[in-house]
């Protein structure tokens, strides 16, 4: 591939995008696009609808990139969440790293690699790209000192702005949690493997524990029922017809209680959906009531302070480590109820089950890879595709195909992956949305970095890739060998699966073509109530992270990507900016609690590329920038080893100093009591037709959670409950999720 | 090798053994020897002298090793603690295992190996040690089969008595942690990384941290110093200096405190090392008494329940989590004084440092190693040593050089292992001695499989050791090819490095070395306040469980090697069982703690077993052993994850539910107002000269604490401050260690 062959690849991809991105600014100032475009502002926010059909309404404008550009970071954090905040500030980190690498390599390495070799230049546009990497450079040259150098500013810039990034992700961390309303999955344990016995049921065994263990602190607790569809389905039939059955017990008491009638149903309910001590007494009244749902061995325990559950979660509870397995429970909206049915005994099984899956699934995915790297050989492609000859003869089309083709269709099937691995995930046991969601972020990075990065470096070279698996010491050199001649193909990489994939994400091909299908075959008109994605950040993150290990391995190889690199994380950071405003709205929190992935995936590439240069310099014959690159990579994994041990401790635990004192605030200000009134309604595993503020898992296949602020006063089903349905609403009103 | 010269080897072996066990059962008899032979009785038991000159003083007889077999557990449990019983256990499991082996294979395997092909048989005597491994079996053969079946059985015995082992030990830890007095370091915490400020001392931050956050269970703390020798010295000196100078003080006091006079100093050093909030008010009159002892940022916290001190020492205390960074404290033996003085920002730098200077001492190793390994090339032999060129044309000689030598070389070198390792561990930065050992014992252990199995395998063999480190997929095939050549070695390691280190270890050579010179050179008389040794685990333990790896190894393989291995291991039973009753004693109790690592090690055994099983597999062409195999390693893997789930957790913490249900029970038995008292001073660590009764850590380097009830009453050296001194006697006589 040449430099315009290059240019043309990026030049039409360039076009296609601001096309695209001009096409979108049209788009999203049609009404009838609201709900494609603004779902997050829909649903929070209820903005003004633009009826009138004025001029403006078709001009493109950039106005969307300004206000993503001007929107402060207290905006993000307040609108998206801190989650939000932290995948920004990948962004932002890589734009800082690859600017100063894009300057250092550009003024200083490119030139050492294009004069690296006694030759005949010839024009710019007509050169070969391997002219200028590294590849160019003869062995044994004195000038693979600039190499050198550029490595170790790079990996120093990258490490103290990853240093600054921790502390600052930490620190906003705290802040909010400090800040934030009283959530309360802080004052709550996830009890699971409950020992069975005949005599007393799970609910008793756990009220016995705890009350005896934890006497001072314990407050009440919930059990887990057990969750199929069919199980569903089955139960609230059954409560339907004892609720018909016992009109005439409901009507005897009527006397006694002023709203009994039929609100016997969401009150009992309620009594037995969160039964404490005190609420005992009145239980035999309606145990004929109860739907005969079956009671799995996982139980929601309050606490009556933060730092007593922090306790009760880490604490070893029982001589036998399988028993009262304790966790700190995940937000009532994260909660995965399907998952808590699991056996505690099976969890350790389905992560060794899942983990080989995900393996097996990796390995298998070399066959589509291995087929699009054959594409970029155009003989091979000529034999796949006979029909394609005459067309392929054409020197335009030959570029194009052999510069595009293959990238596409590597991304086509890299759409497959997200969802089997989010698949894994859920199989895994994962007791929370946001747990399943991190564990498919890393499943899905882990696989990105091998069948992206790995697959396509070395089954493009000559060596074949067991080969390499199974001589981890030539590993260096061979990587030198085979990583810069796939530059051209990253390249492309680059533009396709990076710049494309951005303006399909500010697009929404999909829910535009499912807004257009609905509008135009189903007649259906424009529903305020649609239902806003949450931010995808298992597939988002590891796309990132990706150009992340192309930019640091290939910026002294080739540093020719650097641009083309800082152009899509620019563009990125605009994207993303915009599209967490508008479009995406946070259904749950996990705290930051991606960054300690992020960082140690940017110190895998830093390492990485540390080592190719290592083998680089071993295959450039140049013992002296191999010397002084050692102590680079041991410093770099003693740099990790440092923040594993300063920051990591408080992305898995809550400290017992801060809990203590927000405990302490709160109750001197008096909001305990009505914290803990409110934590009994928080976590309702069940939503019966007539308890309509609190549906926290209608479907279980997703990300179907409906705010309880979305839906508007007048469409309660059932009347006759308002009184405590309303009362309920005012309950979950308070900012849980914040 | 042909089964003459190992039965040579074997003979002589047995000879030098049973001489060396009659010459031990003469030697103990002599009353002289008493403390060489006796010492944890001399210290704990005084049994009464032998003083008659009878005849059976000078007639060799078997009683120890009837009263060793006959012994109990629950006598080791009580004589030697749970320590003591574990690494009996150890022997116990592999008798028990290797007695299925053997079995197995000697009537299985055996017969299958030496008819394996079909060749003329010479008689047993002469023919070679080859005709009795897996090498004489030809490829292809349908015999297979047995050693797939041998496989299996020793996999899932082994499997299930480590099951039924650790279930035990687990249950014994708790039941031993349940009985035990109360013990101060389950009630005490220890502070590090204390953040320093200018105003406050690290006593008043740590006062004021946990009365701020730990209001209801704080009961008071106790500062560590700065402890050199220098230091210690100069305090030492300061101490006298002030206290004579404050003579005039101590004598106006006189007329309000009845007991004041001299024993000001020790009354004042009680309180200022165990200030307690209380004992702040009488501080001021004595504040220039204090010697300048330097704090450091280390304390030692006492709670006044079990359950607090654990809560306190698993939270995470400060959202910095490299400050207040809390462990459960040692037991008060156990405490390595100098290295709480490490600050706690060095200690991670530490242990990589160590980590890195052990793989480089084990690699370092490779060259007496391969040295010893030529040796057994008797031409190369005749190079090195020229003068033996006349002795080495014997063949006995010849035989007893290959066979004898290079195991006494490479044992000769090993002796220098544990004393390296032990540095490494301390230099570590181990709160605890136990932990310093348990540390150590790891070291030695990777080194040895290493050194012993690994080097010796692969450097006889034709390939060269980097290169198989390079190609980890032909691993399991060249080990096959490898490890059946060295089965001769290994037999006669078994000898010499065994048996002949058993009978060294039942004579203590040395300590009756020593205990001759210093009776026939320096005239001393036998003294009774002599330090008993503390069991080396970290030499003991390593090599019992190598044995256990060339059991598991070779029992397919070589099944000739087992009946050796077991005569070893009854030995072992036997001669350690007498050691642990009659040498040893306790200082400090790890509570079973060897027990994990002793379960990972012998699964590592088990699946190396199995991977070499199914590497000889390949190369014997028999694809379905190999299928069979390939199940089996799986399950092994399943089932140790499985016991780490189920059993680690037990070895780490303590459970709440038991320490709540101790913690009640002292409370109702009125035991706890006992139990605090004596925690004040049952830390303490300087033993100024008139402070007889507790010093747990006159020299760092070593074993070297005296237990307070070997001192005789008179030997007070300041005889002014025996009221003082003979009640912290009575105070710190309460069985602490049990």
């Amino acid at each position: 591939m040449d430099i315009s062959a290059l240019l043309t690849s990026a030049g039409i991809n360039i076009g296609l995008c601001v096309v695209l991105l001009l096409l979108y600014s049209l788009l999203r100032k049609q009404p009838s696009n609201l709900s494609v475009y603004f779902g997050r502002r829909l649903a929070q926010e209820r903005p003004k609808r633009i009826d009138s059909l004025c001029f403006h309404r078709f001009v493109p404008s950039p106005s969307w990139i300004v206000k993503a550009w001007e929107t402060s970071e207290e905006e993000i954090l307040s609108v998206g969440g801190l989650d939000a905040v932290v995948f920004i500030r990948i962004l932002v980190f890589s734009l800082r790293v690859f600017s100063i690498a894009a300057f250092v390599c550009i003024f200083l390495v490119l030139p050492v690699n294009y004069y690296g070799q006694e030759m005949h230049h010839k024009e710019i546009p007509y050169e070969s790209l391997e002219v200028f990497t590294i590849g160019n450079v003869k062995a044994g040259s004195k000038w693979l000192w600039a190499h050198c150098l550029a490595l170790y500013i790079i990996s120093c810039s990258a490490c103290l702005l990853l240093y600054f990034e921790y502390k600052s992700i930490a620190n906003m961390r705290l802040a909010h949690i400090k800040a934030s309303a009283p959530n309360p999955s802080y004052f709550t344990v996830l009890v699971r493997s409950i020992p069975s016995s005949r005599e007393e049921s799970y609910s008793d065994a756990v009220e016995k524990f705890f009350s005896n263990y934890y006497l001072l602190t314990y407050l009440g607790h919930q059990m887990v029922y057990r969750s199929g569809t069919v199980q569903k389905l089955m139960s609230d039939a059954e409560v339907v017809c004892r609720m018909m059955r016992s009109e005439n017990l409901a009507v005897k008491c009527k006397q006694n209680l002023f709203h009994c009638g039929l609100c016997g149903g969401p009150s009992k309910a309620f009594r037995l959906l969160s039964k404490g001590p005190e609420s005992v007494k009145g239980k035999s009244v309606y145990k004929d009531l109860a739907p005969a749902r079956e009671e799995v061995a996982a139980a929601f325990v309050f606490f009556k302070t933060r730092y007593a559950a922090v306790v009760a979660s880490q604490i070893l509870q029982s001589s036998n480590p399988m028993l009262w397995v304790t966790d700190l429970a995940p937000e009532p909206h994260d909660v995965y109820w399907s998952n808590l049915c699991i056996p505690f005994k099976q969890l350790w099984i389905r992560k060794i089950a899942t983990l080989i899956a995900t393996i097996v699934f990796m390995f298998l995915f070399l066959i589509p890879v291995t087929f699009v790297q054959g594409l970029t050989q155009l003989d091979q492609l000529h034999h796949s595709f006979p029909f394609l000859r005459g067309l392929l003869k054409k020197k335009y089309m030959n570029q194009l195909v052999t510069g595009y083709l293959p990238s596409v269709i590597l991304m086509l099937f890299l759409y497959t992956v997200p969802p089997t691995m989010m698949l894994f995930s859920a199989v895994e046991g994962c007791i929370s949305r946001s747990g399943r969601k991190k564990s498919a972020c890393r499943k899905v990075l882990y696989f990105m970095i091998w069948n992206v990065f790995f697959v396509n470096v070395l089954s493009g070279s000559v060596i074949s890739q067991l080969n390499v698996i199974s001589s981890p010491k030539d590993i260096p050199a061979q990587l030198a060998r085979a990583v810069p001649t796939q530059a051209s193909f990253f390249m492309t990489y680059i533009f396709t699966s990076g710049w494309a994939s951005l303006s399909s994400e500010v697009m929404q091909p999909l829910a535009l073509l499912w807004n257009l299908i609905r509008r135009l075959i189903f007649r259906k008109k424009d529903d305020l109530s649609d239902k806003p994605l949450s931010f995808p950040y298992h597939i988002e993150v590891p796309r990132v992270l990706v150009f992340g290990l192309l930019g640091f391995t290939f910026s002294i190889l080739a540093p020719l990507m650097l641009p083309f690199l800082l152009a899509y994380f620019l563009l990125a950071f605009l994207v993303y900016r915009n599209q967490i405003l508008n479009v995406y709205m946070p259904k749950y929190e996990s705290g930051g609690q991606l960054w300690p992935t992020v960082h140690n995936t940017t110190i895998f590439s830093l390492v990485l590329m540390q080592i190719i240069a290592l083998g680089v310099f071993g295959v450039k014959r140049s013992p002296v920038a191999s010397g002084f690159t050692i102590p680079l990579v041991i410093c770099t994994l003693l740099f990790t080893e440092y923040c594993r041990q300063r920051f990591h401790p408080i992305f898995k635990n809550n400290a017992a100093q801060m809990l203590i004192d927000m405990d302490r605030e709160d109750e001197q200000s008096g909001k305990m009591e009505e914290i803990h009134r409110q934590l009994r309604s928080a976590y309702c595993q069940f939503s019966p037709s007539f308890h309509d503020s609190c549906k926290p898992d209608q479907s279980d296949n997703g990300e179907s959670i409906q705010d309880p602020e979305d839906k508007k006063p007048g469409e309660d089903s059932n009347k006759v409950n308002e009184p405590l349905a309303l009362h309920l609403h005012i309950e979950s009103k308070e900012p849980v999720e914040k």
